[in-house]
């Protein structure tokens, strides 16, 4: 146990988020949304509306991609600072890391978010239910 | 056993260091505190004298949140690029990692420091006995 | 398991990454030359040719450390973002991550790379067998 979360536990969430940044950054939207549960919940104050829904999270994140491709500039979200805790329930956890959106050239630190996750198990292992994005400025 | 260290322990300090951030970033300047054993020394060349002891600690804490509160930026400690190595005893560990504080809006990188902590286990986990920060420039 | 590889080996990979990085800034180039195989390759388009088994390689982190020693910058290799799959064969993994390059005075993010790596378990534990790194820009 680490801090009230097993080990195991923990390094599955560091590996859903380190797979999670790859796969959007990499224009593989259907991945980055199945990073989340069915049902899963995206909600950051960088975009109009919250994303609800498989459905909607594969459009977030395709819109996310065309966007870097129109304007030419691949940005990488850079995760870390990772603080695993004890969920409300036995097959939750919640979480805490920072998140760097960095690109051009050179490259520029766009902006700097904190992620606040509400995590589920699920058959397939840890799924994102719920995660509010916070912004400094 | 990762490179001589228990699996289990590499992964306490990642927690560690990564509610350590999220803590004084937030405020939270006893929970920073807490993550040193109740001795614990932290000496930086960013600051005109260590701090010493949970006392100390926790002013530390307090006065960098209150200098953020006073400028208007929040600071954020990013933690990355964590080796964890044996300690000189049993329960004792040592690690090195880079530290980026990053704020503004916006958000620049305002120093990158090296941190080289002595941890040692306590009945309530692992906690940092010593950390002394590097700076380059 | 943390999505098909066992904690223990990812934990691994986080260990060997924390300390490649840490080895090269310090100018410690056999003890990055160690975190490949004896026949690792280390392809990246910033420099003119790959490198190649251990001589090279270590060669290669000697002239990076006399280069940052004749500038008068230490640069800093932060490694984040971490993702680890299964390889192609039980005893090898692969495994994606970000590279951020940072230096100077005050600090600057000099360049973003994408590493891709396959790695392979050894008596000594996981080594890279062949690290690719992507530029963007």
């Amino acid at each position: 146990m680490t801090e009230g979360v097993p080990a195991e536990d923990v390094l599955a969430v560091h590996q859903l988020y380190g797979r999670q940044s790859h796969a959007i950054d990499s224009g593989r939207a259907h991945e980055w949304a199945a990073t989340f549960t069915p049902d899963g919940e995206f909600v950051s104050p960088s975009y109009p509306a919250p994303s609800a829904g498989t459905a909607e999270l594969v459009a977030f994140a395709e819109r996310f991609h065309a966007g870097c491709l129109a304007s030419g500039e691949t940005l990488r979200h850079v995760i870390s600072t990772v603080d695993v805790h004890p969920g409300d329930a036995p097959d939750e956890l919640s979480a805490h890391a920072y998140l760097q959106i960095i690109g051009g050239s050179p490259p520029r630190l766009h902006r700097l978010t904190v992620v606040a996750d509400e995590l589920r198990r699920t058959a397939d292992g840890w799924r994102i239910r719920r995660r509010t994005v916070h912004r400094d400025a």
